[in-house]
């Protein structure tokens, strides 16, 4: 039945995620790793990178797309700008190295930028950053993506949805995880599969690369740039920091996580910055919390009961589903089941 | 007579902006450097940011909220992280001083920021990130700015318009300068000026923070941020950067550049990244080429004849701009003028 859902526990959920990337060949601490960040994204409300991501990495390494067991290399290190080569490894596995790396160069140096090539889906970009964040660093991460967009004035896709991920340390304050289109364009084949004849303004393009809010125009097109010009510019420079800095694939190069006939060839960009060299982490924590605390004193637009920064919603949801389960739609519940 | 202008080469409107500026006490040498940025701002058809502001910068030398010969101090270098206080001083002044502590930094250690506090107007960011990248770095420019954008779900205003700007090495081939609203409060003002009773859906919010269209109500409001919540996730990171990581003015209290009873007190965040350490320049020139081809190689949207990168528009105003020279509105002028 449609809108069946399972609810499961985060630990049972992680186990079984783990239990069918071993299946699928990934040695045991990689499948752990890549669970736990699905599984993450999954507590944060972020379903659409949750574990419904997992037939199709499972597809891809059957296609011999992702490689389990590859761990990947680094090309070069010169000061704090490293190049690294994912050799097509599984991208949690990629990231992680990543990780590793902008850390410990940013003890070193104060700050570190890791720029990857070859790599896969890995995931929600804020697991990432967080990892770096747990070590003290203003985490940012970035990646180019499947050509999707059109760049602004243009009609063809260029661009991926292009997130820009940066985490803070110490507590939970703040977190910012976007797409750099105005939203996904799963919202636009929602708004069609629910029958609604509009769209808001600013979410699509049409086949002719203009602006519409007719939905079954929008289908046809591709979804909107952020605001649209500047939106544009924004995936143009994650596309200069991933895929033209780390020497891997650029725009139309990259494949996608649904196309099994060529490699996905995604490129991430990783940069660790050391925040206690600017202040001692206690004292930035307490100039974050005066900024929150002045921008959640803004009186509330019409309609809005609060004000909520980055990363708040997906907090409250992560507490939500850690007191009471993860909610799993059934239809993907059993496409898990059949991998086994 | 409105819509008149008086034609004028750049040197010598450099100057003549130089000569202002010398007589309000500026050195000779930070009077050419802040004249050079405005009327590179000209050149580049961004007069919002040219020699108009000369006017308010004197009258806040004027209020001693712009102190002249003030080169301002590091205040802590550690590693490739460094803070700044600029003490006042005239905002190009400090930023020369940061962008090549920036450079330095990033030459030793392949990348460097320093976040900057108590500064003042630095002219438009793209100015500093091509200093930067002169020296052979990704430059990236960041400042907060005088509260005029509501967050979202906010109605009071709790950000500047907190613009991103990010240059490269190389020849001229793509150059990001943009705020994070869609756009600025003076196209609104404009709207109005002109008798249009709306505007497009996405460039602001009325006095109750909800999305108008009717430019009456968007002059009571505030221009919106970039996409919604994600321009305002982005306002809310440039804060972080330049503010929080400086230790200095938070969201409201920055003042601003028409306000002579307190001091301006904006921050800035600049960013160097030696691109020599990822590949080096020819080969990234190369790479950028190929990915600015793929973009541009995109069928034109209904309407436009062609796709354009960022920085295109404006390097094209700027060969006509140095072939013709710069139009300024003889009403502009005449406030120069007065200043003698």
């Amino acid at each position: 039945m449609p809108g069946e859902i399972v609810l499961i526990a985060a630990d049972e959920l992680r186990e079984f995620a783990a239990d069918l990337l071993r299946r699928a060949d990934l040695p045991a601490p990689d499948a752990m790793l890549t669970a736990d960040s699905l599984v993450a994204a999954n507590l944060r409300g972020v379903d659409s990178h949750g574990v419904q991501l997992i037939p199709p990495y499972v597809h891809q390494i059957r296609a011999g797309n992702i490689r389990p067991g590859v761990r990947g290399k680094v090309v070069s290190i010169d000061g704090s700008c490293i190049v690294y080569d994912g050799e097509f490894g599984v991208g949690q596995v990629t990231a992680r190295e990543c990780c590793e790396h902008a850390i410990r160069t940013a003890k070193h140096h104060g700050m570190a930028s890791v720029a990857a090539r070859e790599a896969n889906h890995f995931g929600a970009a804020a697991y990432w950053a967080q990892m770096m964040s747990k070590e003290g660093m203003m985490g940012m991460v970035f990646c180019n993506a499947t050509a999707l967009v059109a760049p602004w004035q243009g009609r063809e896709a260029r661009f991926g949805t292009n997130p820009i991920c940066v985490s803070l340390p110490g507590p939970n304050q703040w977190l910012l995880d976007m797409a750099t289109t105005t939203v996904a364009m799963n919202r636009i084949y929602k708004a069609e599969a629910s029958g609604e004849p509009t769209i808001p303004e600013g979410w699509a393009l049409d086949a002719q690369g203009q602006p519409t809010t007719v939905t079954a125009e929008a289908v046809k097109g591709s979804p909107m740039p952020l605001g649209g010009y500047k939106g544009s510019g924004l995936a143009f420079l994650i596309e200069i920091l991933c895929a033209v800095l780390s020497g891997g694939a650029i725009s139309t190069q990259v494949g996608g996580l649904r196309v099994t006939e060529r490699p996905i060839r995604t490129s991430h960009f990783f940069l660790a910055m050391d925040v206690a060299r600017f202040m001692p982490i206690p004292e930035f924590t307490a100039r974050m919390d005066m900024l929150v605390s002045m921008v959640k004193s803004s009186a509330p637009a019409v309609g809005y009961e609060e004000v909520l920064v980055a990363g708040e919603p997906e907090w409250r949801t992560e507490a939500e589903r850690r007191e009471n389960g993860i909610p799993i739609a059934k239809s993907i519940w059993e496409s898990l089941e059949q991998l086994k």
